[in-house]
């Protein structure tokens, strides 16, 4: 028996499953460089040391899909490296700040299984955890997957199918913002004279920027969260596959959008939670990313009047301007839809 | 009205305004060691603590350019978003050293503005000074940028043009340097034998070495800077442009033709000052940039024999070497030259 | 005379000569960073300051290839830039362990000449040291290069070849890791359950996983180590090369197949020692490399149960997938066959 790993098969996950996954991984100034490099984030808190202290960080925030994407790279050599498809994730916090310094590391809990009925594979659905070094929960999401079986002759398991929530509820956010001093928060750092107040249900904002990409960079991107899916770096096997291209991490497309959306969401620091998303469609090198979003919740946090929750549809497309806002049409998406992600960020309010 | 930004036009701008720039950042050793990964650039006192603290640095500066790109990229935004051209920039010092730690910020004082005779566009002039958490200013330099109006029916404001010097004053150079103590410093570290006394003007010098620009590399440079120029990264809109393609920030050009200026210059440790420069001709990915220098000028600074200044004027060009020190010819320059910089340069002197 | 250096041709070294090579070099987060991003290595002691501590490092060791990397790097505008071949290296340790905020600088001696029948060029065998901030001698490897004379008619040197070992030997190894307290060291980290006692001499190990390599992927790389070869970034002058393409970096095939030997040797905490190594053929932008690993040789290191010694035998493929394992064959290699590295590595026994 060879000492490598061919990653796990249907058969191999039962549920109650708990599984680590290799690597811890100290966050460093680094990450955050090469973070800033391949997206152009220009959210200040996470910028700026001396603001972030200012307000009443004990350290500037690593930015939080910065984090969901390590703790998420750990778990694909165990959970997803024969997975068919990524069919979606749900109840996603961030839990605790992580800041430069910190090791990260991710235990998953498998939490369903449903075999499909073509029996060549099933729906594993786990919940994911990731832990700094004291062995505190930073982040925690659950995610389903249809991988493949080994032997399509591997008895069925018996189907379990977890209830998930569609939202994180609203009274459970912001645990990784400590209270902020926003009176040392002035309004030029984000770009922007717009705060919480200001935003209104069903508003609609055009993000206007735009990000070509390149191998190169999503390669960069996903190495360093040391994601292992094999669709994203071995053009040799892909050039056999329906598309005969590489295919670009969806996490790569979450960040874009989310870099983009600076430039009307300015002073929405950071994201307490993530709903739900769907990769509509791949994105591939030499497309060109856009985003909108529109405004679909808003809510206060329970004795808090520094930061104020807006729930973000954001809506990112590949060679499509969003002027027209392109999302949602019966049946699906309009063409050139790529991602639809919801979730709730922290957006700072007039002191 | 949206939430989002589309940049300032032409009669957005009043002489005397003074603009804050969003988002502070936090300089690291991850933007040095990117700065290091992007451009090979190897002058001592910036690669080295233990030199820098040796000869008399709290900690090794962090490259002049790289202050300056990131300074410059929190400019476009709010300046130059609707830039038709960049004219030039004059009169740019580095005033205070700025180390791994420290936050940088920016702010423009409108200082000038022209209406073009056509109505549809203008000159702006503008002074961008960038300052560190301390509230030290640590770089400043005037700006001339060619803006869109938004309504060609704008009244025309007065004219008001700046008077901007040629050069920077031998004078007023070096308060980013602290006074060395050279004995520390061996002539190995800079890769030459040549010093401050040896340079003569009128001296030229091929710098031999040369490097192919990626996409995905000026990207990642661009962005790093935290720079929007939609130029450099929407292919999709580049498609229709006169050129076709993105073009490569010229900030990058100016960073490549300084790192390959090592191989001639090698204690030549800091840029102290910029007096001037032109981007000729665009550059683009693919292409190979070489480079040269003329030493067009050489001063003693007021009460330091640690160092002396050496004004360079080094051209890059594109797929072009540089044996034959291709440059001005009348009226314009060699083909292929893409960047004309007129600088002073820090040289170590012999101890 | 110009200031530029053009590099040393084969008339240019003397036996006995020793060479400081230029730019000390502080190693950083953001180094470390970078290497991760570009290579997706995942040993568990080099990713996680936690756990380096924990078991009895000071600080988490800094990746030994970069380490080699960035010596080499600082070698090549001395040593190699005339170079026509590298022919090989041998006798590699590393000694002393490397961590963030060390500052490298390197010294050559040169220990052989061999002039070529042609007359036109000839062997140079050098011993290049890499020393840390406090003058202690972390690496060293000997190196010999065919480099072109430049001029035909001057004398040929006295021929010396030193006698270099084919392999180093066990006795010397682990200089550079601490004693380790292997009690801490969960399984998990490591991603294997198979430890030192668990390897066999004969065993080979096919790492599975795969990565395709793009041009701005090994520029940013080999500029990290201010590795100024031509051939790596002058694609003007390649274009008439008999290649017509860039040349890959032979190190960053090393680095690679490190990276993926990941996944069946996860408990190979460090690399030791290189016996030597062939680049059997060029790699290129495009190309995937695949690696797989033969176990050649097995020793316990004097005095310590913490790690044993695996000597490995590491091949790299581009196109070709290893499930067969493709190496030697008369006279020659299997086509696609790019690297045959031969290296002893520190593996975690079971506490």
């Amino acid at each position: 028996m060879s000492k490598n790993s061919q990653g796990n098969f249907f058969e191999d996950f039962a549920v109650g499953q708990e599984i680590h996954h290799a690597t811890p991984r100290t966050i460093t100034s680094g990450d955050v460089a090469l973070y800033t490099s391949l997206f152009g984030s220009r959210f200040p808190v996470q910028s700026s040391q001396a603001l972030a202290r200012d307000i009443g960080y004990a350290s500037a925030p690593v930015d939080d899909l910065l984090v969901f994407h390590i703790i998420f790279g750990k778990t694909v050599p165990d959970v997803s490296l024969n997975a068919i498809a990524n069919l979606g994730y749900a109840e996603c916090r961030f839990l605790v700040p992580v800041a430069c310094g910190d090791t990260l590391s991710a235990v998953s809990e498998v939490i369903g299984l449903r075999e499909n009925s073509s029996r060549k594979s099933g729906v594993v659905y786990v919940r994911s955890s990731g832990f700094n070094q004291h062995g505190e929960k930073v982040l925690e999401y659950a995610r389903w997957v249809m991988i493949r079986k080994r032997d399509e002759a591997s008895p069925a398991p018996e189907t379990v199918v977890p209830h998930l929530e569609k939202q994180v509820n609203a009274d459970s956010l912001g645990d990784a913002i400590p209270v902020l001093d926003v009176s040392k928060y002035p309004s030029w750092v984000g770009g922007s004279e717009f705060f919480w107040d200001d935003y209104e249900i069903g508003e609609q904002i055009d993000h206007v920027d735009a990000m070509t990409v390149e191998e190169a960079e999503h390669q960069i991107a996903t190495r360093l969260y040391q994601n292992t899916a094999k669709v994203h770096f071995n053009l040799f096997a892909q050039k056999d596959d329906r598309f005969g291209r590489r295919l670009i991490y969806g996490g790569h497309v979450m960040s874009l959008a989310r870099a983009l959306s600076f430039n009307g969401l300015g002073n929405g620091s950071q994201i307490m939670a993530i709903n739900g998303g769907r990769h509509v469609a791949p994105l591939f090198a030499g497309d060109t990313v856009f985003a909108w979003s529109e405004i679909v919740g808003k809510a206060e946090l329970p004795g808090r009047d520094d930061i104020g929750a807006l729930r973000v549809r954001t809506f990112a497309t590949r060679d499509l301007p969003c002027g027209t806002y392109p999302g949602p049409v019966e049946g699906g998406y309009t063409d050139g839809v790529i991602l639809d992600l919801d979730y709730w960020v922290a957006m700072i309010r007039r002191s």
